[in-house]
């Protein structure tokens, strides 16, 4: 099994720190997307949407999503961390938490980052209005997380699960992509943040 | 238990397909969000994005997020249907398939549809050239989609999974609201389409 992909990309982040905190190790190969490496027909025919990262599950099968691709890790190696959850209400919780922190959260501020620097004006058409609309939709979305976790320890549930990677990526990628302060004004998301990155995982 | 919900939307026909395939029926409650029913302080005290559906799985025990309700639904109540996937290759096949369909069709679609007519104008800032650049976007998927169902019968695995319902909401949407001749010019898509459509519980 090989996992492609390009570490310090937000997408490949995610599955690594989940790959950690299942204890999974994988052959790894560099796919760089801004060099587009993941443009060529070779791994187009193995991507269904040509994005990083991809699993090779063996030769011929591949997964592709990163959401997908941890999904596939924790089915296919038994561990007790649950981070899927471990009965239908939290595994219900984590999904809804997991999805909202990606439509409304990360995937808005990949829109932003995209429309606004224009990074791949030469493979997709760039509405730098949208780029602005969707930096103000992250804005709005951030008091939704932090009264979540000033309620809660965790995003989804009482304990880490998938929906806080994908959170935990979102707030970095907020705070340095895009230069919005929000670990500097919300002390809920702060303690948590700070809480996640004192992990070894998280590093 | 009770869905909050408006029968005609594509996101509420995806949790009530869903359901009729796992043999559930729930008590509904109608929530018109195009007349702002979801906008209320009592609405929003329940569900984490502000949209339709919305299962209350018990008083003050809610999920939002169409694919997390399908998903409760699915462990709550014992089924052969497999929808999400019966191992770990498939679940994950589903779940890269789903996000897909969701991803590169029917979100792009919605904002194809809610940025170029404008509907939700007295809630969202819309961006006319973003509804444009999503509605192309929306085309360029369209053959993904056709080449999948001409080596398969269904889009995720060789059986009727979630990834279906999405894609087909999907493509009756794109026909729809955004009048793509879709099934005029794919056929493949038009076949599967037919098929599901000739399912009593896809009426």
């Amino acid at each position: 099994m090989k996992l492609y992909q390009h570490a310090p990309t937000p997408s490949c982040r995610r599955v690594t720190i989940f790959m950690k905190l299942i204890g999974v190790e994988l052959e790894s190969v560099t796919i760089n997307g801004r060099e587009g490496d993941n443009l060529s027909p070779d791994y187009k025919s193995k991507s269904v949407n040509g994005k990083i990262p991809l699993l090779e599950v063996e030769p011929g099968t591949y997964i592709s999503e990163s959401v997908a691709i941890c999904r596939y890790l924790d089915e296919a190696h038994s561990n007790s961390a649950n981070l899927f959850g471990a009965n239908p209400l939290e595994k219900a919780q984590i999904e809804m938490w997991n999805r909202v922190s990606e439509f409304q959260g990360l995937y808005t501020a990949f829109q932003a980052f995209r429309n606004l620097t224009k990074i791949y004006a030469d493979r997709e058409t760039c509405v730098e209005a949208w780029g602005e609309e969707s930096k103000q939709r992250v804005v709005d979305f951030v008091p939704v997380l932090e009264s979540r976790l000033a309620e809660s320890p965790f995003v989804a549930t009482s304990q880490l699960t998938i929906a806080d990677i994908t959170a935990f990526i979102f707030v970095g990628f907020t705070q340095n992509a895009l230069q919005i302060d929000v670990l500097g004004e919300n002390s809920n998301i702060k303690s948590w943040f700070d809480k996640l990155s004192a992990l070894p995982e998280f590093q």
